[in-house]
C-alpha cells in the first residue's frame, strides 16, 4: 500500500517518475488516437482498432483515477483540485457517451507535464515574471482591443463601398484587423483602395509595437527574475 | 450636490468607481450596438431595436455630459479638455444627423478606461519608456519610411514587366512593401521573377530588424523604468 | 560669400537649418513626382505637369550641387564623399537621359535627413549597438542562410512529387523558405503533404528564433548603450 | 608533410585559412550546382556541364577527405567525429549512386564555417545563452505544442461543419494552428464562422506571447553573457 502510494502519487522517486512517464505516454497516445479518429473515409477495421484502443486507455485512466482517490489521504481535496477535475473530465465523457465529444479535453491532462517542472525554478520564474508585468499586460491588452476596434471601423469606411461583399460589416472588418495586426495576414480580406492602404500602413506602424511589446516585457522580466536568484 | 459631484467626477471613491464602470459598460454596449447596426439584410424589428437602444444610450450620455459640465468647477477647462471634447463628439453626431456617420468615434471614449490606470505606476512607466526611446523611435520610423520607398522602387523595376497588372505603379509596389516588411503578407501581390525574389530576401533581412527593433527598445525601456522604481 | 556658406553648408545655424529643410522638402516632392509619373493611363496634361516639375527640381538640385562644390573648401573631398556622390547621382541621370531610369536613386538623398541626428547621441548609440552585436549578427545571418537552404531542400523532397508545378525546383523551394521563415507567408507556395507540414513545423520552431533573435540583440545593445551614457 | 598538415588541418595560420576558404567556396559552388540541376526542361548541354562540374568537385572533396584522414594523427577520432562523418556523407552518395539523392546533405558541410568562429567569443556566448535559457526553452516548447493541439481541436469544432472540405480532420486543423500561431498565415485554411474567428482572436492573444517569448529570452541571455565578460 505504502509502495503503491509512492509509485502513483509521488513524482520525485524513481518509481514515481516512471509511473508518471507511462501515464504521460498513454495520454499522448490516446490524444493521437482521438486525432486519427477524426479522419473520415477510412476502412471499418481502422475505426474498430481505434475504438478498441480508446476503450483500453479509458479503462487504464479509470483505474489510475480510482487509485489516486483511494491512495490520497485528503481525498476530497484531490477530487476538487485542478488535476483531480481534469482527470475526471478525461474519463467521464466515455461513460456518459454524451452528444458533444469532450474527449479532446483530455489534452488538458498534458498539463500534468508541468509537474516535472514543479520543483525547478523555471516555472516559478515565469509566474513571477507574469506577476511583475501583470499591469502592463492588462494595459496593452486593453490598448490592443481598442486599437482593433478603431482599425476595424476605419477600414470599414474606406473599403465597404469598394468591396461591399468582402468588408460586409464591422464584424468582418474586426476579423481583418485581428489577422492584420497580429501579422498573420491570411489574405481573405485586404484593402484595395488607396485610402484603405494608407490607413493600414499607419495602423500597422502603431499597432505592431502595441501587439509585440508584451512578449518583450515578459522576456525581460524572466531574465530579470533569473538574475535576481 | 456635493454627493453628485463625488459620484460623477471622482473615480477613487467607491461610488465614483461604480458610476465610471456603468458608463464604461454603456459605452461598450453602444459600440456593440453600432457594430450590429452595420450588418445588412436583417429583419426590420432588428434595426428598430438597435435604433431604440441607440436613442436611449445617447440620452444617457447627454445627461452625463451635462452633469459633468454643471458639476465641474472649471467648466471651460473641462469642455476644451481631451475627455470633454471626446464626450461631446460622442453625442453631437446623433443630434446633427450628418451625412457622415461619426458614431464610431464613440470608441475613443473607451480611452476613459485609462483613468483606472491614472494613479498606478504602469501608465507613467510606459510614457516614461516612450520618452526615453523617443529619439530612437523617430529614427527607426524615418528609416522604415525610406526603406519602404526603396523596396517599392526596387520591386517595381523587377516585377513591373513580368506582372504589369499587379505591380502597376510605385503606389502598388509601396503597398507590397508595407505588407511584406511588416510580415503581414496578404498574398495579393508577390514577386515571381528570380531577381524580384532575391531582392525581397535582402530587403527582408535588412527590414525585419528595422521594423521590429522599436518594440524591443520600448520593452527594454519599460523594464528599465520598472527597475529604477 | 561667407553668409552663403553658412546657409548652404552648415546645418546648426537657423538659416542653415531652414535651407536644409527646404531641400529635404524638394527631395520629398521630387520623389512623389517620380512616383506619380509611374502611374499609367492618365491624361497628357498630367504627364506634362509632372515633367515640368521634374525639370524645375533638377535645375534647383543642380544649382545646389554647384553651390556646394564652389563653397566647400575641400572640394575634391566633398565630391568623392558619400553625400557628394549621392547628390551627383540624383541629378546626372536627367542630363544623360540614359535608357535605365535612375531617378529613383534620388531617394537615397533622403538619408541626408540623418544630418539632423548627427549631433545627437541617438545615431551614435545605434551604430555602437550594431558594432557591439556585429559578430552575433554575422553568425545569425550565416545560420539563417544555411537554414533557408536546408529548409528549401527538405520541402523540395517532400512536396516536389505532390506539387510538381508549385515546388518546381530548389529555387522555388528557397523562395518558399524565405517567405515562411520570415513569417510573411504570401500563400503562393505552401506544403500539402503530411510530411511537408510536419517538416515545416520543426523548421519554424527552430527558425523563428534564429530569424528574430538579431533584432532582440540589437534592441538590448541599444538599451545597454543608453544606460552607459 | 608538416607543411601540408598546417595547410589542411589548421585554420589559424594564413595558409590554413586560405585552404579553408577555397574549400568553403567549392562547397558553396557545388551546392549551387546541385540546386541548378533540380531545374527541369533545360538543354542537354546544361545538364552535361553541371554533371561534369559535379564530378570535379566530388573528386576534390575526396582528395581533401583522404588528406585529412592521412594527416590527422588521431585518425579514428576524426573519422567518427561530427565533421569527419559530414565530410564522408558529402562524397559517398556520389560513389554509391543510390536511388535517394543525398547530395543535398552536402549543405551540412557549410557548418564548417563555424570553425571561423571557434576561437571567437561569439559562439561561446550563444551556446552559453542557450544553456542558461534551456529550461525556459523546453517549457515554452511544451506549452507551444499543447497550445497548438488545443487550438487545433477548438477550430475543428468551430469550422468542421461550415467548411468540411477545408478543416477535414484535426490534422488539417493542426496545420492551420501552426501557420496561424507562427503568424505565417498562408491563407490556405482560415476560419469563416463567427465562433471560429473569436476563438482565433483569443488563441492569438495567448499564443503570440508563448511563441515569441523564447527568442526574447535568448536575446536577453546573449546580452547578459556579453556584459559578464
Amino acid at each position: 500500500m505504502e509502495l503503491l502510494r509512492k509509485i502513483v502519487l509521488e513524482s520525485n522517486t524513481k518509481k514515481g517518475k516512471t509511473f508518471d512517464l507511462v501515464i504521460q505516454l498513454l495520454i499522448v497516445l490516446s490524444i493521437i488516437n482521438f486525432t486519427l479518429s477524426t479522419i473520415k473515409g477510412k476502412s471499418e477495421s481502422y475505426y474498430n482498432f481505434l475504438n478498441t484502443f480508446e476503450k483500453v486507455t479509458v479503462i487504464i485512466f479509470t483505474v489510475e483515477y480510482l487509485l489516486r482517490v483511494v491512495l490520497e489521504k485528503k481525498k476530497l481535496k484531490f477530487i476538487i483540485s485542478y488535476f483531480g477535475l481534469i482527470d475526471l473530465i478525461a474519463i467521464i465523457p466515455f461513460y456518459l457517451s454524451t452528444g458533444v465529444d469532450l474527449r479532446s479535453l483530455r489534452a488538458l491532462r498534458l498539463l500534468r507535464v508541468f509537474k516535472f517542472f514543479r520543483y525547478s525554478k523555471t516555472l516559478y520564474r515565469i509566474s513571477k515574471a507574469i506577476k511583475i508585468a501583470k499591469q502592463e499586460l492588462i494595459l496593452f491588452f486593453s490598448l490592443t482591443c481598442i486599437l482593433l476596434y478603431l482599425a476595424a471601423v476605419g477600414i470599414y469606411y474606406f473599403e465597404n463601398q469598394a468591396q461591399p461583399e468582402v468588408f460586409k460589416s464591422i464584424f468582418d472588418s474586426l476579423w481583418w484587423a485581428v489577422a492584420t495586426l497580429t501579422t498573420v495576414g491570411y489574405g481573405d480580406l485586404y484593402p484595395i483602395t488607396i485610402g484603405g492602404r494608407i490607413f493600414t500602413f499607419f495602423i500597422l506602424m502603431i499597432g505592431l509595437g502595441i501587439v509585440s511589446i508584451p512578449a518583450g516585457i515578459i522576456a525581460s522580466a524572466v531574465s530579470k527574475a533569473r538574475e535576481e536568484e
